[in-house]
C-alpha cells in the first residue's frame, strides 16, 4: 500500500465528522425530549384550564432550565471541535461519557419538575449538571494539549480560559448540590443562574483577550 | 502562528454547518414527535373503532396544522442559511432562541387537541406561533444587515420582502391570539389558514420580482 | 454583485443537502420511534411473562412490517436523490409532502398492532402506506422530467421502472385496503408481502437493464 | 452520456454519505430513548424519594449497560465505515439488518429493567446482543472482502482482527442466553461486564499491531 493511501485511511480514521453527527443529533434530541416531560394537565371536578397550567409550572421551569443547559453544553462543544482536525481513540470515548449525563437529563428535568423541593431530586439534578461540566472540562483539557489533534495549537491564556468556563459552573453546581439538603430554594436558584453567569464569563473572555485572538470565537 | 492557520481557525469558529446539523435534527424530531400526540384511542362499552377515531379528529387536525408550521419554519431557515457564509455569537443564540418554541410546539400541539375550545389553549398555542415568526423576524433582519456574515449582500428589496414575510404570519398569529377569548372557533380557523396566506405572500413575492433576483429562490 | 456571486447564491438556494439532513432525521426517528409502540406487557394473575410476551406479538409483527415499510422508503428516497443536483421549489413541497404519511406511520402502526381484525384500522394503515407511495411516484416523475435539477438526464426506459417500483406497491396497497371490510387477513398479508415482491421487481430492473445503465444502481 | 457524468453518476449512486447520516440518526435516536425507560417514581404512602429511586436501580443499571451497548455498536460501524468509499445495495441492507437489533434495544432493555430476574426477559435481550454482533460481523465480513468499496485494500490479519472483535462478543452474549434460564444472576452479570471484555480485546489488537497498521486505528 503506497503511502498516499496509508495517510488517507488515517484521517479518515481520525476524522471527527462522525463524532459530530453523533453528539448533534443527541443534543438535538435530548433538547426536544424535554419538553415531553411536559404533561398536558387534566382537570379535576370544577378546576378550570387556566388553573391546571398554573400547576404545570414547574415543569416549564425545568424545561427551561435544562434547554439552557444543553444549549450552552451544545455551544461549548462546538467551540471545542472547532478547534479539532482528528480525533483520538480517548477523545472519541470522552466524547461519549460527555453525552452520557446529557442524556440523562431528561430524565433530571422530569424529577426536579415533580419533586421540586426534595432534596434527592435536587442532588440528581446538581450531580447531571456537574457530570456535564466535568466530562467537558476533561474533553477540553485532552484536546487543547495535543498539537497533532488541532488545527492549529492554542495560547496557555486560552486553554486556561476554557478550563475557567467549565470550572465556574461547575463549582456552581456543587455548590447547588451541598446546599440541596438544608436550602432547597438556594439550589434551585443556582441552577436557574448559572447560565447567566456563565453567559458574563464567556463575554469578559472575549473582551479581555487581545485583538485576533481566538478567545474572540468563543460562543 | 501564521496568517492561514488564523485565518482557518477563524472560518472554522463561524462556520453555519453545525447550527444546521442541530436546527435540522430539531426540526426533524419536532415534526415526528407531533404524532406521539395522537394516541390510539381505547373504546368504551359498546362503541366501534370508527366511532372512537372520529373522536381523536381534533388531535390529528392540530397534528396537521403543527405539521405544516414546522415544515414552513425550516423552509424559512433553509432560504436564510443559503445566503449565510458565516456565524457570529449573536446569530448562534438568536438561532437556539428561535428553536425554543418549536420545540415546545408538540406540547402547545396537544394542548388545543385536546382542549379545542379552552381560550387559554389556543392563547398558548398563539403565543409559541407569535415567537416563531418574531425570533426569525429577528434572526432574518440580523443576518441580512451584517455583509460579513453573508454570501453575498442582499438588496434592500429582498430584504423587506423578507420581513413581510414573516411579519404578515405573524400579526395573523397575534389576531388569532386576541380572538382567543371571545371566538375560539374565529381563533382556530385562523392558525389552519395563516399557511395559505403565507404561501401566497411568498408566490407574489417570487413572481414581482425581477429576473434573477434572490426572491425567485424562496421556497 | 458579479455573476460569480449570483451563480453561488443561485446552487446554494437550490442545495439538496438540508432536504437530506431533514428526510435522514425524520426517516431515522420514524424507524426508532416504531418500537416505542411496543410495550413491556404488565403480568395478570398467575401469567407468566412468557404467555404475556406472546400477546405482544401483534405489536411485534405491525413493528416489522413497518420497519421494512421505512427501510424501502429511505433507500428509494436515496436512490432518487443521488440523481439529483439541485432542488426547486416543488419538490422541497413534494419532498415534505412524503415525510407526512411517513411521520403517521408509528400511529398507523400502533393501531393495527392494537386493533389487527378491525378493518378501519387495516384501512387507515392501507391509506398511510398509498399515500407514501404517491407521494413518492410524484416526487420521480417530477425530478426525473426536470434536467436542470438531474445530475444527468435519465433514459426513459429508467424513468418507466421508477414508475413501475412505486406503483406495483400502490396498487397492492391499495387492494390490501379494499379487501379490509372482508377479508382482513388477506389483507394484513399483504402488507407483509408486499416488500419482497418490491425486492423482486428491483431485482428484475436489475438484471434486465443494459450494462452500465442507471437502473443497475437501485438499491 | 459522456463518461465523466456516468462516472458521477456511479460514484453518487454508491456514496456512502446517506447511510451514515440514516444510521448515527438511528444511534444517537436509540441511545437517548433508552433513558425514557426510566420512570420518575410515583410515591407509595410513606415512602420517601430515595427509597422510591432506590426502585428505579435496575433501570438504571439496564440503561447504563444499555448505553455502553449502543456506544460500542456506533464505535465499530464508525471503524469499519472509515474503511469504507462504496456501497453496494447488498451493503446498505446488512446496514439496515444491523440497525433492526439496535432499534429494539430500548424495548429490550425496559424488559429487563423491569423483569431482571425472569430468564425469558435475558434470553431476548441476550438475542438481541447476539443479532447486533452477528449482523456486525457479517458487514464486516462482506465489506472487507471487496477491495472495490474499500479506501484500500485491507491485510488478512486486519481483517480476522475485525471478526475476533465482534465474534467475542457474540460468543459470550450467546452464553449469556444460554445460562438465562438456569441462573440469570450470572446472566446478567455477563451482559454488564462483556464492555470491559471489549476494551481489552481492542487494546489487545492495538498494542500487538504492527506499528503504522490499521489496527492502531480501532477505537
Amino acid at each position: 500500500m503506497d503511502d498516499r493511501l496509508q495517510r488517507e485511511r488515517y484521517e479518515r480514521g481520525h476524522d471527527p465528522t462522525r463524532v459530530l453527527t453523533l453528539s448533534d443529533g443527541v443534543f438535538a434530541i435530548v433538547i426536544t425530549l424535554l419538553v415531553l416531560e411536559i404533561h398536558v394537565p387534566d382537570l379535576a371536578q370544577g378546576q378550570t384550564l387556566r388553573d391546571a397550567l398554573r400547576e404545570v409550572r414547574p415543569s416549564f421551569i425545568a424545561f427551561l432550565i435544562s434547554f439552557v443547559v444543553v444549549a450552552i453544553a451544545w455551544a461549548g462543544h462546538r467551540d471545542l471541535f472547532a478547534l479539532i482536525r482528528r480525533t483520538s481513540r480517548a477523545l472519541v470515548w470522552l466524547n461519549i461519557l460527555y453525552l452520557l449525563p446529557l442524556s440523562i437529563l431528561p430524565f433530571g428535568a422530569s424529577l426536579i419538575a415533580r419533586y421540586d423541593e426534595e432534596s434527592v431530586a435536587l442532588e440528581m439534578y446538581g450531580i447531571l449538571l456537574v457530570a456535564i461540566e466535568v466530562t467537558r472540562l476533561a474533553m477540553w483539557w485532552y484536546a487543547t494539549g495535543r498539537p497533532h489533534l488541532l488545527v492549529a495549537p492554542v495560547s496557555a491564556r486560552f486553554r486556561w480560559a476554557g478550563v475557567v468556563i467549565a470550572a465556574v459552573p461547575a463549582l456552581a453546581y456543587a455548590l447547588a448540590f451541598i446546599l440541596a439538603a438544608d436550602a432547597p430554594t438556594a439550589s434551585l436558584v443556582i441552577y436557574g443562574t448559572v447560565p447567566i453567569l456563565y453567559f458574563i464569563v464567556i463575554t469578559i473572555a472575549r473582551t479581555t483577550a487581545p485583538s485576533g485572538s481566538a478567545e474572540q470565537d468563543l460562543t
